[in-house]
C-alpha cells in the first residue's frame, strides 16, 4: 500500500483543511433554524464524493433532511462495501462552556493528543470519521488501488433518530446491494489500544410534561395547597430507580440477555483503571447498578438517565412562583434483546400510572433504536482487525460499547447486511459535549486503515 | 368626606392614566438589564409625590435600587402614618403566556371584574396599590382633608428581598418616626367580601447546584456508570417531603406555632368553596399536608416548593447528554415563630447531608423574611376595619394570608411600629404570573378607603 500511503502523506494538509471546511457548516439536525446549513453540508459531501472519484453522487430528498448517496462500481466480481455515516451534528449547547466557537474549528494539543486535535462540533461525531472514508476512497482511486466496489450513504438525521432512513433503505434495496456495511462512528479504547466495537446499546428517548395548575401561581398565596408540578416531577423521576439503582418499571428487564460468567471475565480483561476513569471526568466517587462493574454498567446493562429538565423560574435572582408545567427529557439505553418500542410503551404506561391525580402527564416519544451485537468471526470483522493491526501495530480488542447506532439493526433487517464498526474516536473526545474534538493522529490513522480494510476484505472474499 | 369623594370622582380618568404610565416602566428589580428602568420608576414616584402635595420627596441611594422617601407634616399634635410600598416588579416570564405585553397595560373586562381590570406586570403587585396611596393623599391635600401627618417609603427591592431596607430604616429612625405603618400589598377575599390580612408567612429562598462529572457526557458512552446530577437532584428533592407531605428536614417544625381549635374554627368560617378554588386554577384534584384544609395549608402551615429547576438539554428535539450540573430554586414559606435564617441553615445542612458522595452540592441563600401576625384590637386595625366597612358596606374579615411581606417584622424590630395590611387585590389577580391584573373597582375602592382610614385613625388617636 505504499502508493496509497504516499498519496495520503503528500495530501495531508489538504485532507485536513477540507475537513475544517466541513466543520464550519453548523448542520444541527435537531434545530429547524439550521435546516439550510444541514442542506449545505449535504451538498458539500456530494461534491467531495464526486471529486474523490465517485461515478455517481446525489442528494436524495426525504421528508426530513436528505441522504447523500454515492458509488463507484469497478467490477461485479469484486465485493461491495457500503459505507454509512452522518453529516448532521448535535446541538452545541451549552455554548458558554466551549473554549472556542463550536463551528470555528481550531487545532490544539492536549495530553491525549500531543500531535494536536481539531476542536469543533462534529469533529469526531461524525464528520471527521465520515471524511476519513471520503479521503481514503480518493487515495485508493487516485493510486489505482481500490480493491472493492463502494457505495456511500451519508445521512443528515442520525442525531435526531434517523427517522427517514428505514424508508430510504426499503425503497432502494436494489441500489444498496452490498456485502458488508462499514461504519466509523465509534471509538477505540486508546490511541495505543486499538479496538473494534462488537456490541451497541439501543435507545428509547421520551419527553415528559407534568401539568398542575392551569397557570403559574404565587407561591405565597397558593403554596402548600396546590400540587407543584416540579416537586411532583422530581418525585416521579426519583421513583424510577430503586435504592440499588435498578430501573423500577415492571417488565423493564424481562428481555435483557445476561452475559455468561465467561463473557464477563473476558470483558474484564480490557484495560480499565477506575481511578483514571474517575479522574478523567472529575468524579470523587462512582455509582451505578449494584452487582456490576463500571465498564459493565456502561455497556451490557440498560440505563435510565434524565438528559434535560426544566420548569418554573430559571433566571437571575428569586421568583416565588409555582409553575403550571414541568418538563424532562428521559432516555433509556437498551441491551440485547430489549425492544425500544416495547420499552417506550412500558415507560409511558408506568409514568402515567405513578402520577398523582392532581396533575396531568403527557409522554412524547422522541426516537428509539435497537441494540445490536456484531460477529467477531466474519471475513469483514477479520479484515478490519487485520487492517488495524497493520496500522496500529497491535491486534484490536473486540469491545462492547455503550452508545447506540440504531441503523446497525436496520441494515441487518432490511438489507440483510452485517456491519463492521471500525471507529477511531476516543471516549475523551467529548462528543455531544462542549469542546468536542478529534485527534489529528486518529483522523489520519483512519484514512490509512480504511484502504487496508478494502484490500483484506477483497482478498478474503475471493 | 364628600369633598374628597367628589375630587376623586372628577379626576378618575387622570388617576387611571397616571397609573398606566407607571406600569409602562419595566422596573424589574431581579434583572440587572433593567436597572435604568428601576431608576426611572423611582423618579416617577418622587415626582408624583411632590405633585400630590408632599413638602419633601427624595430618591435615597442604597447599594442596590433606591428608596423613595416623601412626607407632609401638618402638626406635631396629629398622628403620623408611614405608608410603605414598592415600585419594583417581578420578572414577567414566561412571556409567551401573556395575552398582551406585560409593560403595555390594557383594560379588559373579566368575570370577576365586570368594570374592567388593568392587565400589566405590577398592576396589583404593587404599583397599582402604591399609586392608590399617592392619589388618596392628593385628594386629601387638595380638599384640605388630610387628617394625619404622612410619610412615604416606597422601595425598589421588595421582589428581590428588600436587602437594603433594614440599613435604611436603622440609619433613619428619627426621620421615619411615626405611629403606624400602613401597607397595601395584600388582598381581600372577594370584591363583596372585604378582609384585612392579620398574619403573613415568612420566607427562606435558596438556590441549589448539584455537580456530577466535570463536563457534559455522552449518555451512551457513560450512562449507567456515572452519577447523573439531574436524577440525583430529583431524588434529593423528592426526599424533602414525606408521603403525607410533611417537610422531611429534622427540626423544621420545631418552632411552628400551632393554632388552637378555636382559632381553626374561626378561620374555617371565611368563605371558601373547594370546587370553585379548584376550578379557578384548573385542577381536578387537590393535595397538601395531611390533617389540614386547603386554606390552612396556604396560610398557617409552612411549605417547601421548587420554584424553578433546570439542567441538561432543554431545546428542541433529543440530545443524549448527561449534564455536568443541575440546578433548582427552592423556597420555604414560614409561619410564626419560624426564623428564616435558622430554617435556611437547617435546609443547607440537611441538603448537603443527603447528597451522595459522587456529587458535590452548593446551596446559595437568596433572601428570607420573618413571618408576622398583626393585632386586631389596635386603633389602627379598627380604623382600617371601619374605613372598609364604610366603603364596602360590610365589616372586613380578619384573615391570615399565605404570602410574605418580610418588612412587617422589620418595622416592628427597628421602628417599634405595628403594621396594618389594608390591601385591595384579589388572589385571582395573577400576581407573579402571566396576565397579572388589577380591578378598576379595586383601584378606586382603595383610593376612597384610604382617606377614611386617616380620618378614623386621627379620631381614635385623640
Amino acid at each position: 500500500m505504499s502508493d496509497v500511503n504516499n498519496y495520503i502523506a503528500s495530501n495531508k494538509e489538504r485532507f485536513l483543511n477540507e475537513l475544517l471546511d466541513l466543520l464550519r457548516i453548523p448542520s444541527i439536525s435537531a434545530d429547524s433554524n439550521y435546516t439550510g446549513d444541514v442542506l449545505k453540508a449535504a451538498g458539500f459531501i456530494k461534491e467531495k464524493l464526486i471529486a474523490a472519484g465517485a461515478e455517481k453522487a446525489e442528494i436524495c430528498e426525504t421528508p426530513g433532511h436528505p441522504i447523500v448517496y454515492g458509488e463507484k462500481i469497478i467490477s461485479s466480481d469484486l465485493p461491495t462495501v457500503l459505507v454509512y455515516g452522518h453529516y448532521d451534528v448535535q446541538p452545541p449547547d451549552p455554548l458558554d462552556l466551549w473554549d472556542s466557537p463550536p463551528f470555528e474549528p481550531v487545532i490544539k494539543k492536549t495530553d491525549l493528543h500531543p500531535e494536536g486535535a481539531i476542536f469543533a462540533r462534529g469533529s469526531c461525531d461524525d464528520k471527521g470519521q465520515v471524511y476519513m472514508h471520503i479521503k481514503a476512497f480518493e487515495a485508493m482511486v487516485e493510486t489505482g488501488q481500490l480493491a472493492c466496489n463502494v457505495k456511500f450513504i451519508i445521512e443528515g438525521e442520525e442525531e435526531v433518530g434517523s427517522d427517514n432512513l428505514e424508508t430510504f433503505l426499503k425503497e432502494n434495496v436494489e441500489m444498496l446491494k452490498a456485502d458488508v456495511v462499514l461504519v466509523s462512528d465509534t471509538g477505540i479504547i486508546a490511541n495505543d489500544v486499538p479496538s473494534i466495537t462488537v456490541g451497541l446499546r439501543g435507545l428509547s428517548y421520551v419527553e415528559v410534561e407534568v401539568t398542575g395548575p392551569n397557570r403559574d401561581l404565587h407561591s405565597g398565596l397558593y403554596g402548600g395547597a396546590v400540587p407543584n408540578p416540579i416537586n411532583i416531577l422530581a418525585e416521579m423521576i426519583a421513583s424510577l430507580k430503586t435504592a440499588d439503582q435498578k430501573i423500577n418499571i415492571d417488565g423493564f428487564y424481562d428481555d435483557v440477555v445476561e452475559l455468561t460468567a465467561e463473557e464477563r471475565t473476558a470483558m474484564a480483561e480490557a484495560p480499565f483503571v477506575l481511578e483514571e476513569y474517575k479522574d478523567s471526568i472529575g468524579l470523587s466517587d462512582i455509582e451505578g447498578e449494584s452487582g456490576y462493574t463500571s465498564m459493565e454498567r456502561a455497556s451490557i446493562r440498560p440505563t435510565l438517565d434524565v438528559n434535560g429538565i426544566w420548569g418554573g423560574y430559571t433566571g437571575e435572582g428569586a421568583k416565588t412562583v409555582i409553575a403550571s408545567k414541568a418538563y424532562a427529557k428521559i432516555s433509556m439505553r437498551l441491551v440485547p434483546n430489549q425492544d425500544p418500542d416495547k420499552i417506550t410503551t412500558l415507560f409511558t404506561n408506568h409514568f402515567k400510572s405513578i402520577a398523582p391525580k392532581s396533575v396531568s402527564v403527557k409522554v412524547t416519544p422522541h426516537h428509539g433504536g435497537l441494540p445490536a451485537v456484531t460477529p467477531t468471526d466474519s471475513p469483514a470483522y477479520l479484515a478490519a482487525a487485520e487492517a488495524m493491526e497493520s496500522t496500529f501495530g497491535k491486534k484490536p480488542v473486540p469491545f462492547r460499547g455503550g452508545g447506540s447506532i440504531p441503523i446497525v439493526a436496520l441494515f441487518e433487517q432490511i438489507l440483510g447486511l452485517k456491519t463492521v464498526l471500525m471507529g477511531f474516536g476516543l471516549d475523551s473526545d467529548a462528543i455531544h459535549s462542549p469542546n468536542e474534538h478529534y485527534g489529528i493522529f486518529n483522523y489520519f490513522k483512519g484514512i490509512e486503515t480504511i484502504p487496508e480494510f478494502y484490500k483484506n476484505y477483497a482478498a478474503k472474499s475471493k
